[in-house]
């Protein structure tokens, strides 16, 4: 179109007032950011910078210093090495959760009992006691939840869900899922289970997301240390493939590796009566160079490149949600059903079975 | 790779530190904005957001209220109908300026004698004698001078410029350029000239860009009426295609379109001795339809879809140019001789020769 | 490159003599074709057209009127309704097996017994005692035998091994595989066990072919009536998933439709330490149609469209290899070893629990 | 489809029948072949191997030998130095003229003398009075006349025209067209006018094709010896860039070059009010390949990889126009009217002006 570029956008063409600039008149949502590792830093920064309706007032981090350097570098007037001062202030209506995984559970009973939102990064919690007590915390407080699996959020995978949901894939029988990080480069910082509990719970909340309302009845899985070899003795698992049958009979696979050297590897596939929908064919820069080589492409590593703009969308609604203008999305029940599969899949690579989802919640 | 997403920035493995948030201990360039149109707004919300060593100080519009409101949008203290209240502020060392394009030079005029770092969309002027007053001024000034040519700050451009400065491509032969816009609304506040002034310019400037230190030296060009030909008789020009030759024989075509219903569609082609690269083959989100119609993925409508980061990128460097930690790009000699090859051109149709460009500027 | 199209083949550049007609001064070898049902037909065609180094002597087809027919059809001088007058025709150096599945191992036998070189499709046999019997024939006859994996000449799944071979891709960690019929339009023609047999034993083979030299060992899969759940009760399953564990602790999935109404759908993904490889994503001509709607593109729906020139190089390198001109591919070993993996899926249905592949071929 | 790959095709679903194996009852058209280069033995293979309808009788060559070891190749039983021996065998209906282009007008002056049906390989003459001399000799005949313009029975290009015909794209505007050949190895061999008449004539004729109805009025095109600079001085032209415009003010784009060396590329590009097509993004096999360096796919080389089916499908129209069951395509106007602007062209580079098409025809 020929815009106007001198004139203002009220003044454009309808169609173009939505996907720019957007403000709100209403008084922004306070928030408090606990763990400033790289994922807080990222929200942090998304919350000063690029989530209208939000304001970002404070971080805690139990390491020196770290709170305070990024209070500086985001324009926060909070800092501080216990999250309580976060809690007890009463500026502070949300908190961005984004400790380490084996921290969420407690810290969602404390920000629960304190009467805040809650933005939890995944996972809820790493049993399922822990989750069902931070669900607990957070019904009965009654403050507004949401879990961080942002993909919900992603363009590709929210336009492949509203596929599903207007009927265009018709009947839901085959899904595919993959998560495959780039390097695994730190092996002693990495937990047994994370394969399932911190990656593939990002797929098995796919595999629901897509599925039209069926629910996975039963998960089979295998895992191994096929990267680093050396650490099969220690139990640390880096590469896994699950299987999973639904309620309705449809299947699904996923699979995972702490290392694809060619990039950050997110893709999801669904499959029915009426068609198909890939997600996550992520290319980076539009540039095709051809040579006697053939032609190259390249693609990115590095995953906020893939889902920058989730990370933001899925803080633009949980702060819409927190003010009462948006439904609820991620829900606890969506943290709960994705750890209950990641348990399962733990469970049946432990027993070498295929795990009924209902003994896991049973 | 398996991050570890609780732990700060500085302890990920090196190669991610680069491309996530990023801040600078100089203190932050004071920008005024002039003209709060589409642009102007759009970069003042990039300056207060997203554009670390930049600071949003003020807005200009002489329209009642826009700069007020753009003001309060963004965390501005300064707003005023008249930009000469911006260039007498101390606060304020570098403007954007991004008002009408005959307004261009002589607010660049105004800003360099004021000793205004300046940004400036583009064209720098609608003809080669106001061109030429505002270099003067620049120059004069010897204050740092930027034209708004986003696409060089796009990945997938500066990629190809890369592969040209790199050798990859070896000597340049053959060029394709397009710009084609999505939809034609407003025929009445379209110039005459705009097609070459204001949207083949990018091309001319990209043509140059990418053609390896050669200069073009011809221009022939034909430009009509196509989607609105009762607009014929009052001289709007809405298609044309322009073919160019090089100081070195190189071969250059563009096209251009003011409603392509398809989408913003802006790509680009080099083509050497050694290889080839195409850039702007831009998708929407990864999701791709299969259904019975066949395969089916959607593409960007809106410019800002496409050059998001471009806008950002570009005045992330005029900020660290204006700091002297960068080099000059897009310069007075760039705008320059990219309104040199749109007037030869627009000259060429009205002559239904070609044009040799020593013409327009000798 | 500037052809002289007007000048012979073999003054062209050296470079392109290979890829074009190709001819061989050795005698070819005579064929026999026993089946004229679908792929009878295509392979009759293609040996009396396009496979150099071969020539159709006759068919064979216990339906009155089919042998004949093709026979004219493609210039052939035997038809007959009983295989046997194939078999004892000296001018029948070779046959090509396409007739139904459950004959397949009989006439293996017997072609052996006669001393036939012989090309059979897929599958060698319904159970692993007739598959047993079959090599067992053929071994001691010591004639050429190939099974009909077509996909292992295709010019992708080909490049990939290619790329497994040469190291390109590292240690194989997982892979991914995917069978999808367009059209389930005879239910009735249906055997119970198609889907593993006659479907997924491509994928089986896949697995194999690109696993770098890893054997599968564990086969869990489950398989459904989600297309026609009318038929569950008589036993189709017309919709498959399957995980596989390897030796060397890789793994794979895989999963099967007979119904996708995009089309034809064939992939393979192959990932290990240094890479990864995709095959079959196939596309239709080279139009890219780009209207409000997006950019659609279309794909084949045919499986001949997709594999076209796979089945004319399978036969090819069969010729060869019946002259002792290229090693033996497709080997009774790689038929028997695909077999055992569908029966262990089938057998993994039936008993809901992982199967381990020495439980079957034990 | 679960297709049942056991029963005949007769027995298949209707909509597998078309495109597989097809056979007529009608006699076939004998054939024969003029020229015995490159183009002429491929042509041959195809009338003897792929061409349902046509038949092989013999073929012709000064060279001494040619015509008979390809006539051996391919069953023919008729070979010959002289042409005039295939014009006077009555069993030669119709001939295949793939001899050097400056013989073109003179064989087809000859062929239509003696009666035959004429597929001429383009261009049709060298010079405008060649051209209408050979027309005139088949208009005055009445036999049927067919020019070896392949694009237009590309799957892709066919389907870009059928886009245009069904006005999915609206009124036509724009339009671009490129050939470039991979390799220029003989330059000795390639005449001055080479890159028009015998390249760019391609795109003449598409941009004809796609054009929906609209012709080419001016022509404006540079060319010059950027490859093999020294060669400048003897003439010869390696690299071109036109620019037309139509009769309805649409505008047409196109370029050339004699050696990419990334492979053989020939793209189309048809814009209008409506949408937009692309064709010619050919890739080869369905391989990517992804690793540090990105994701990489290769491309064909050769001509005949991209357009091996379309040379197949010319022939096949061409018997079946012969005998009357299809219509007249790349008729002698279309050999005529791409002549004309490959002259107008090349008159345009002696020129360095632009060359009304009215001034060449005229």
């Amino acid at each position: 179109m020929y815009l106007s570029y001198d004139r203002p956008i009220a003044a454009q063409p309808l169609a173009f007032h939505t996907s720019t600039v957007n403000s709100s008149l209403e008084r922004p949502v306070g928030f408090g950011v606990i763990g400033v590792g790289l994922m807080g830093e990222f929200h942090a920064a998304n919350l000063a910078r690029r989530v209208d309706g939000a304001q970002l007032v404070g971080l805690a981090d139990p390491q020196p210093g770290l709170a305070e350097a990024a209070a500086g570098r985001f324009g926060a007037r909070l800092w501080t090495r216990d999250y309580q001062d976060l809690l007890s202030n009463p500026d502070v209506e949300a908190v961005v959760i984004a400790a380490p995984a084996h921290h969420h559970a407690s810290t969602v009973v404390a920000a629960a009992q304190a009467g805040k939102a809650i933005f939890c990064e995944k996972p809820l919690a790493n049993t399922l006691a822990d989750a069902d007590r931070a669900i607990e915390a957070v019904t009965h407080a009654g403050v507004p939840f949401q879990i961080g699996f942002q993909r919900r959020f992603d363009a590709g995978f929210r336009g492949a869900r509203a596929l599903v949901d207007t009927g265009k894939l018709g009947e839901i029988q085959l899904l595919r899922s993959l998560t495959r990080d780039p390097l695994l480069d730190e092996p002693e910082r990495v937990t047994a289970g994370a394969i399932f509990l911190e990656t593939l719970i990002h797929d098995f909340d796919v595999l629901r997301f897509l599925a039209g309302g069926a629910e996975p009845v039963e998960v089979y899985a295998h895992a191994d240390a096929l990267i680093l070899p050396d650490w099969r003795s220690r139990g640390l698992l880096d590469t896994a493939a699950v299987m999973l049958r639904y309620t309705n009979g449809a299947l699904a696979t996923a699979d995972a590796s702490f290392q694809a050297v060619y990039g950050y590897d997110v893709r999801a596939e669904v499959f029915g009566t009426l068609g198909m929908a890939n997600v996550g064919d992520v290319v980076g820069p539009s540039l095709v160079h051809h040579s006697r080589a053939g032609m190259t492409r390249s693609r990115p590593h590095w995953f906020i490149d893939v889902f920058r703009e989730a990370y933001v969308a899925e803080l633009v609604h949980f702060a819409a949600f927190v003010r009462g203008n948006a439904e609820a999305d991620n829900t606890v029940g969506d943290a709960r059903a994705a750890l209950v599969l990641a348990l399962a899949a733990a469970r049946s690579v432990q027993t070498r079975r295929p795990v009924q989802v209902s003994d896991v919640t049973g």
